[in-house]
């Protein structure tokens, strides 16, 4: 029988504790898919004695992270701690001595993505993270593999459980953000801290990781514009709906030519549109290849169980790699020098509610501003007066560049007759894209 | 460097021209997955002098089969021929060599796929066929492998782009079925004799080679209850429209304990379903896993692009395969006996259409009928008198046995009341499931 593949842990919390009993419960399994064993040799842990819901030999367990990332036995680290800089010099060290590394910690990768990867390639390791981006989703190895063949040239989706979680509660019923995230908490669908996910931080560290790997660019966290969900109103959604149009907080990374742009952000699609919906704590990532077109994949976007056997699936891409020579050579270090679009080169409609004073010729006054850049309407919603004398005006506009746009939008704020401009949001996706 | 992979070619249409495409122009690519060259040695052709749009040494052609599958330097088939008895001589002629095979011929997988896997699995060989089940989305390859820890209780899915692509347009356009067909005809999506297709039958072959996969049981097509769409009227989309549902030819492959149940049958679906909006020729498949939950692929159900690039990527998994040591045990082969539920054990709602006569007690009958087998009503709409005399009343029920539903149906068009059974469909999936 052929020589067992070693494997050290990092991390023994719910999606280490999963990763341990895939391991053991499917042991023919993977010896049938690699053609040879693997086992479990050293776990590193912050408390040896703590009662854990997996059954591990007290012997694998230290708490002396050397013990595992420097034992020169162990072939392949699988890093399930989180936390950033501590880690990174953890996987780093690893890989310089040659080990190949699996990781679900999208925060690091989105920060040291780029390096980490860079280091790997040195090294001739893998480096593979299916379980960073919407762990019940094969999403990167699609990206990797199954379209290998293909040049992706958009991704778009819902990244984000908690916030499609409130979007969704809060179209549905008509309850405003603040209610529907303390009902959140109270569930444990979002965090007593919900800041990551609401200001749309953690969608954009998956973009990121998406793009880099789509697009093969060193994309960074900081190369995605992003918006958050929390001053998303019940007047929005509701005109939005009459519009016919649903919120999602949406991720776009596309590319045209060499340039890419990258982005989070409160998106209004129609409601026949696929991403429209799915609902609740769902994932869905939209990819569209030159070849193959369009496809879609949907799913959870979390839980310990798909994040777990993602990092297994990983583990046995890696051992299929060792034993095939090949290591290192799944070019998932960028290929491409990374060239951002400027604000005149992202285009996109916008849906727009603004508040105006009652003048005689204040709609003809916004319209220039519109017209003298080309931009031209799709959809208008006037509105009977308030109680405050101010009327409002509800615009969905024809495709316009983001630099169009935001220097309209300042000049209507500028505007005498503009009392407030309360709202502006993307609107994405005509027909079935 | 590595001995080379051979591989030989049954058939150069459009989806073997693109085969030998992505083989030469992505061989480094495929160098670095496999970790060896792979070669193209032999081609079996009808003509060898056609006019073909790939540049092909003509020394590689052949129209004798023996130089393709006796030849003992291949190691791997691809099969693009269509065809079903001779082709399946063929393969089993070729797996019985040792040799491994890729096909994308579903007809062939649907009819003697238990045949072929299980000589494929005493001969240690790979049997892949990704492509014959909607070729832009790599549901074979995530079913056996992403979640391979998993157990698979539900897919779910429209898997035949022409009966979509008829559905969605007479629900746009409110158009009657033959119109459709003659536009889609004339279109190219659907084929001068639409039999297969509009009668279920290709979507059945699919549900086959699927429900055979994910649950590892040796279902055949004649285990498939099939229902086409050749019957569906703009009076059946108006009802259902206005019933908030929505109309698919829908594919269900359903496992309770050790029993399953497979069907292909036009079925309403409530609006806000995901596959409610999966319109024109893409197709979508959900699968329900006990540990992953619901997962979604969804991409162009056909095309030549697509369907080339699955083939190669079943390819490079043979390859892998063959370097690891590993061919055949990829548990493809089913591994549990097939037992089919009896329709006292297949439940589902109903919608149902019926014209009876206007006389007091009528509706009475009708509800005793359903109460007596204790199936309620979850939604009715009558609706008032035609000219004729006869009143149009729709039930949606509630969950029944195909059993007990069955025989409402012949009690009802027993009643002396009962002018018609006008028409009846499955209904499924309220909420997002």
């Amino acid at each position: 029988m052929s020589k067992p593949i070693f494997v050290g842990l990092l991390g023994l919390g719910t999606v280490g504790s999963g990763v341990v009993k895939i391991i053991e419960n499917h042991q023919e399994r993977l010896m049938h898919q690699v053609g040879c064993p693997v086992q479990v040799k050293k776990i590193l842990v912050r408390n040896i004695y703590k009662q854990r819901d997996v059954r591990v030999d007290p012997s694998l367990l230290t708490t002396d992270v050397t013990d595992v990332i420097d034992d020169p036995e162990i072939d392949v680290i699988i890093e399930v701690m989180g936390g950033i800089e501590e880690t990174r010099q953890y996987l780093l060290r690893a890989l310089r001595q040659g080990k190949h590394v699996v990781t679900a910690n999208k925060d690091l990768m989105a920060l040291y993505g780029s390096e980490l990867l860079a280091v790997a390639a040195e090294n001739h390791c893998d480096l593979f993270f299916e379980a960073s981006v919407a762990g019940g989703i094969p999403i990167l190895r699609s990206l990797v593999e199954g379209l290998a063949s293909d040049r992706i040239t958009k991704m778009m989706g819902i990244v984000n459980g908690t916030t499609n979680y409130i979007l969704t509660k809060m179209c549905k019923y008509g309850a405003s953000y603040e209610e529907v995230l303390a009902e959140a908490q109270a569930l444990g669908y979002a965090e007593a801290d919900p800041t990551a996910d609401v200001e749309g931080l953690d969608a954009a560290r998956k973009m990121a990781i998406l793009a880099r790997l789509g697009f093969s660019m060193n994309i960074d966290l900081e190369d995605v514009q992003v918006k958050g969900i929390t001053s998303i109103t019940e007047e929005d959604l509701n005109y939005s709906k009459r519009l016919g149009y649903t919120m999602k907080l949406i991720g776009i990374a596309q590319r045209d030519g060499n340039k890419v742009e990258v982005s989070v952000q409160p998106t209004l699609l129609p409601d026949s549109h696929p991403l429209a919906s799915v609902n609740d704590e769902y994932n869905a990532v939209y990819v569209y290849g030159e070849a193959v077109g369009e496809t879609m994949f949907y799913g959870p976007g979390a839980g310990s169980l798909p994040t777990a056997t993602a990092v297994v699936s990983d583990l046995v891409a890696v051992m299929k790699n060792m034993r095939l020579g090949v290591n290192g050579c799944n070019a998932v270090a960028p290929q491409y020098e990374k060239q951002l679009k400027s604000p005149s080169e992202i285009f996109s409609k916008y849906f727009l509610r603004i508040r105006v004073k009652d003048q005689v010729g204040a709609f003809a006054k916004i319209t220039t501003l519109f017209s003298e850049r080309g931009v031209s309407f799709e959809k208008i919603l006037q509105l009977p007066l308030k109680e405050d004398g101010l009327a409002e005006i509800v615009i969905v506009t024809h495709r316009a560049s983001q630099k169009d746009y935001e220097e309209i939008l300042q000049q209507l704020r500028d505007l005498e007759i503009v009392h407030e401009v309360k709202s502006s949001y993307r609107v994405e996706g005509e027909g079935k894209a």
